[in-house]
Formats: C-alpha cells, structure tokens, sequence
C-alpha cells in the first residue's frame, strides 16, 4: 500500500489531551468534599479523569453510546468454539430483542444502543434495529490464510470509524458478538504482546479439554503461518484478528481522536484497544476499563495497558456486559463529585 | 448473668434455611437462559442465592432497608483519628442531609434510609430524619475499661434489633459512623481471629505513621489489658467494640432470623458481621457481600468467613458507601435472571 495516499492514515491522526486544568481543579474539588480524601478510593480518580476529559470540573454523563459489532470468524471451522457460526446469528438476533444481557442493561441503564453486523455467514436481513452492513461472511480462516484481505480491514475499519461514538456523546462503550472471537483475541494477545500462546488461551464460552487443545493448536498454526505478517499491529489485525474486532479498534481510536472517552469491555474489545494503543500511543489517555474477565489473555493485556478494570465478577459473556455493569460506578463517581458537601461551605471540621 | 433469663439468649435462635429447592430451581432456569452457562460469573450466584433467600425461583428487589448507626469511641482519647470525637456529629449531621454520601447513592438507589444515633459526645438532637436514642455519650476508652458496661452493651443490642431491617423488605443494608470505629473492628478482629495487631490494623480515615504506631499500641493495649474477656464474642463486643457495631451484630443476627438477607459493607460492618456469625453461625447463610475495603484487617475477616465481596474500589469510607455501590450489580443480576430469553422458548441453539 502507497503510504501517500494511504486510506488508513488517519488512524494515526493525534489524539487531544485531556485537560491538565480540569483535572488540577476536579482533584483540588475532591479535596474539599466532605469525607476524608481518598476514601472513594477508584470513584474519585474516575470522576478526576472524567475532568480531564470534558475539561470541566464537574463531568456530566448524561449521553452513552453504546455499539455491538458482530462478525463471524473463520477460524471455527477448527473446532474453537462449542458454537457453530449459524449460532453469531442468532446471538445477534437474540442481542437486537429487548430480552438480552444487551436489551434488558441497556434499558435498565439508559444508554443508547445500536447493532452493526458486519458480517456473519448467515445473514441477518429482518431486523429493524440492526445496522447490516455484511462485508463479508465472516473472516478466513486464520490458520490456513489472513483472516482479511486488505480491502475487507479497510471496510471493516471504515466501519467501525463511521458507526462508532454517536456526535455529542459522553462516553463511547464498544461491544462485540462472534462465535470464535476469543480465539481471534488470543492469537491478537499473542501476537501483540509475543506471548506463548498457553497465556493468552482460554475457555471462551466454555470449551471443554479437548477443544481447549485444539483452540491452542489453532493459534499456534496461525501464529506460525503469519510469523512475518504480524510484526505491526495492522498486521496483527488483518491476519488473525476479525470484522468486529477491527470496527472496534477503528472506533476507539476514532473516539479518542473526537475526545470522547471509551469504556473498554472485557477480552476481545480489550484486544481491540490493544491494536488501538498500538497502533496510535494517545489512545490510552481516552480509555477506562470496565471489568477483569475470566480469560487468562486478558489479564496480560490489561497488565500492558496499565489498566485497573472497576469489576472483576467472572464474566465471560461478551456483548458489553461489564461495561454496562460499570455505568452505575461511573455515574456515581460523577453524582458524587458533583453533589457532596463542600468543607469550606458547611460546618465540618476537616 | 444468668443464663436462664439471659436477655441475650435470643441472639442464638435458630436461622430459617435458605431454601434449598428455589436454589435448585433458579439454578436450572440459569442453565436455560439464552448464554452461555457460567458467563455471568458472580451474577448468577447473586440470582440463585436471592432465589434461595426469598424461596422463590424468580426473585425480586423492590425494598431495600439501610440503617445507619452511630455511636463516639472512647479511645479516640489516645489519639489513634485524624478527627476527634466531636466529628462524629458533624458527620452524622452531615449524612442527614441530601448532599452527604449516604444521601446522594441512596436517592440514586432508591434505598430507604434512617439514621440511628445511638451515642455521641455531644448531641445531635435537631435533626427530623435522625433517631437519636443517646444511649450513652459515646463507649469508655477501651484501652483503660471494657467500652461498655452489660446495661449498655444489652441497650445497644436491642437497639439494633428494634431499629434494624424493616418488616418486608428484601434486603438490609447496615452502614456505621463513628470515629475511632476502625481502631474497634481492628481490635475485634485482632481478639476474634487471635490475629496479630499489625495484621488487622490499617489507616482508617487516613493517619499518618506516627498516629498508625499509636493506633497499633492502644489495640495492643487493650487487647491485653482485656485478654480474659474476649474469648468468647459477646465478650470481645463488649469489651472492645462500640455502640454502632453491637447494633449492627444484632441487627444482622435479627434480619437473618427474620429471613432478611443482608449487605455487608466494608470493614467496620465486616467485624460486627463476623460477631454476628461466631455468636450465632446459621446467620453467615443470609450474608453477601458487598466490598473489599483498603483495611488490611478486612480480608482477614473475609477469608474467614469465605466471603468474595462484589466490588474492590478502594473505599474506606464507611456509611454503607460500598453496599449502596454493590446495589445496582445485584439489581443487574435479579434483572437478567428475570427477563432473559431461554433456549428452551426460543429459537436458539444451547
């Protein structure tokens, strides 16, 4: 690809800075509320952050994107995965009704939720509330070529770039649904981190013995197959990564670019926001973790990030879970910052 | 004290079982729910112990009971506070009103709350939502005398129990304020898990090395001076403990006979509940809870009591500030129990 003319160039746009001054004020601010400082522990440096973010010292969040890509993965075809690819379908089917782990928390938490399929190998065409977009059947197969040819990355980018954080929004969530994402997630943490393949591999949605060895087996040959691919994080993400994983990396560092702050899910939008931290350092300053997942690649990944997830229940499920889990912390993080007493206006001995 | 008219003997009454075939039940409804079994970690215990709580398959959270007590320490006389006693007041003030804490999550929550003031140094008595009680003007220094006499330990108790969970409702929150009270549940958990002083002591609202080594030296004191007393748990109450923590032992031993579940909050109601469950172990069955406090004492009493709280955010605030934030997760985990789609009624793939 001509580097001149390269259609990917803007993901290394600059991201701003989070606001020095607003952060001095909001941190000054938590002084002077009325309980001992510290003693809100991590609501006190999300509500500092928050500060920074909307260069305000009393952040709002009263507008919360929310965005489930969906692909599907052709390294299933391996045996990764208790789910067979016609089951992405239905998940996305499933997450676009008001009785999902998505339907029921996002209406339990306000948010504003879309669904973006990008590609399963089914085709999902019925559904009013789903954005189809269907670049593809889903990814190649990993093991046996790239999982995307340079124009499916680039599709699958400009999408996640132009169905990412809605205009005006106070905080982007990026989720995801793909039967075999982890394995793709592994591979990416692999890859990324050049991490033995035993650290980065876990049960998914539950894999039993034999398909945990034969997921490990499949990231091994990939890894190997791509060796010389895979040495830039663009690499990484067109040869083992997938459709949603790559709208997601898009979409953070499209958010970060705009200054709107994103709320990492657990695994695979974490891989995602590895590729993006990777691929464009001052993304990072625009990122908040939601929760700690039981996938063993994830704890590695958050550890490179230097990132403290507000949860850590076990999930495993994908979709944003963890993130929507973590809106209510955030919201009061920010209820109370604004809302407590103040030492130096009430009658309380600091 | 005679045993035989022994107003304390209710303390060790029977606990009902949680149910055993709701448990059951909600467990295999679990295993129906439209994702992957196990993928909502914590959640779905949360879903299956609220459905052997309530024996109910499919349970409910619309009433949720806090009480907040408050009582002054004597031994804040050695100096081991950042605050003196007569903050406790100001606090208590403080978290009557709307922009307090307690005020500002439990409107967000929608949690019923009163306020319990069971003895400070100097009174509080113009304040409409408290329900000041002034038992006493604060507990004795327990480094020179037992905190409390029997008439006062046996009145806070049954304050606990007489202004603890209300009738009906499904959960109850205990929150305490009171400074010095880290310096009583150290020295009740020192005395209760024969555990050295440097283990269970930490910097409570925040002292500094000098105050810390102070702190360490009254509870070493105390727990010597008071060494033949605190082998049994009324015993370690009475003798180191304070106004607000025998009325949260009573109180969680009340709801837990009443088949009320409750919400631990963090270290101080930790040591209450750990009383709660020595006096009386059936009582431990109706417990969760809610987070992992920066008090290094705190995970002693955790382990003990094999308890893996919600949330880890670093608080040490006190006031129920960690149950309040746990709220919305267990709110979550009912809802999704509730409303998810099955496998069994949909169209989709176990």
């Amino acid at each position: 690809m001509n580097q001149a003319d390269n259609p990917l160039k803007w993901l290394k746009n600059p991201t701003p800075e989070p606001s020095l001054s607003a952060r001095e004020a909001a941190a000054l601010h938590q002084r002077d509320l009325a309980k001992p400082f510290g003693s809100l522990g991590a609501l006190e440096s999300i509500a500092i952050e928050f500060a920074s973010w909307q260069n305000c010292k009393k952040p709002k969040l009263d507008h919360v994107c929310q965005r489930i890509f969906v692909g599907d993965h052709g390294v299933t075809a391996e045996g990764v995965s208790v789910f067979g690819q016609q089951t992405t379908s239905e998940m996305l089917r499933n997450a676009a009704n008001e009785r999902s782990v998505i339907g029921i928390l996002s209406k339990a938490n306000g948010i504003d939720v879309s669904i973006v399929n990008l590609g399963t190998v089914l085709p999902v065409d019925d559904l009013d509330t789903v954005i189809d977009l269907h670049l593809a059947p889903g990814t190649a197969n990993f093991c046996k070529q790239a999982a995307m040819d340079e124009g499916l990355l680039l599709s699958a980018i400009d999408a996640g770039r132009e169905h990412g954080a809605r205009k005006g929004c106070q905080l982007f969530i990026g989720g995801e649904i793909g039967v075999g994402n982890t394995s793709s997630a592994s591979a990416i943490c692999s890859a990324a981190l050049t991490l033995p393949v035993e650290q980065s591999v876990g049960r998914g949605s539950g894999v039993d013995d034999s398909r945990f060895e034969q997921k490990q087996k499949a990231i091994r040959t990939a890894l190997d197959r791509h060796r010389t691919s895979i040495r830039q994080p663009l690499g990484v993400l067109r040869h083992v990564g997938g459709l949603e994983i790559a709208a997601l990396t898009a979409a953070y560092i499209d958010a970060a670019q705009r200054g709107i702050p994103v709320l990492v899910d657990g695994f695979v939008c974490s891989a995602a926001a590895l590729l993006a931290c990777q691929i464009n350092p001052g993304v990072r300053r625009w990122m908040i973790f939601s929760h700690r997942s039981q996938e063993p690649g994830h704890q590695h990944i958050l550890t490179k990030l230097d990132a403290k997830p507000l949860l850590d229940l076990n999930l495993r499920l994908g979709e944003a879970t963890g993130a929507a889990l973590a809106l209510p912390l955030i919201r009061s993080a920010l209820l109370l910052h604004e809302g407590l007493a103040r030492f130096s206006s009430q009658n309380i001995s600091a």
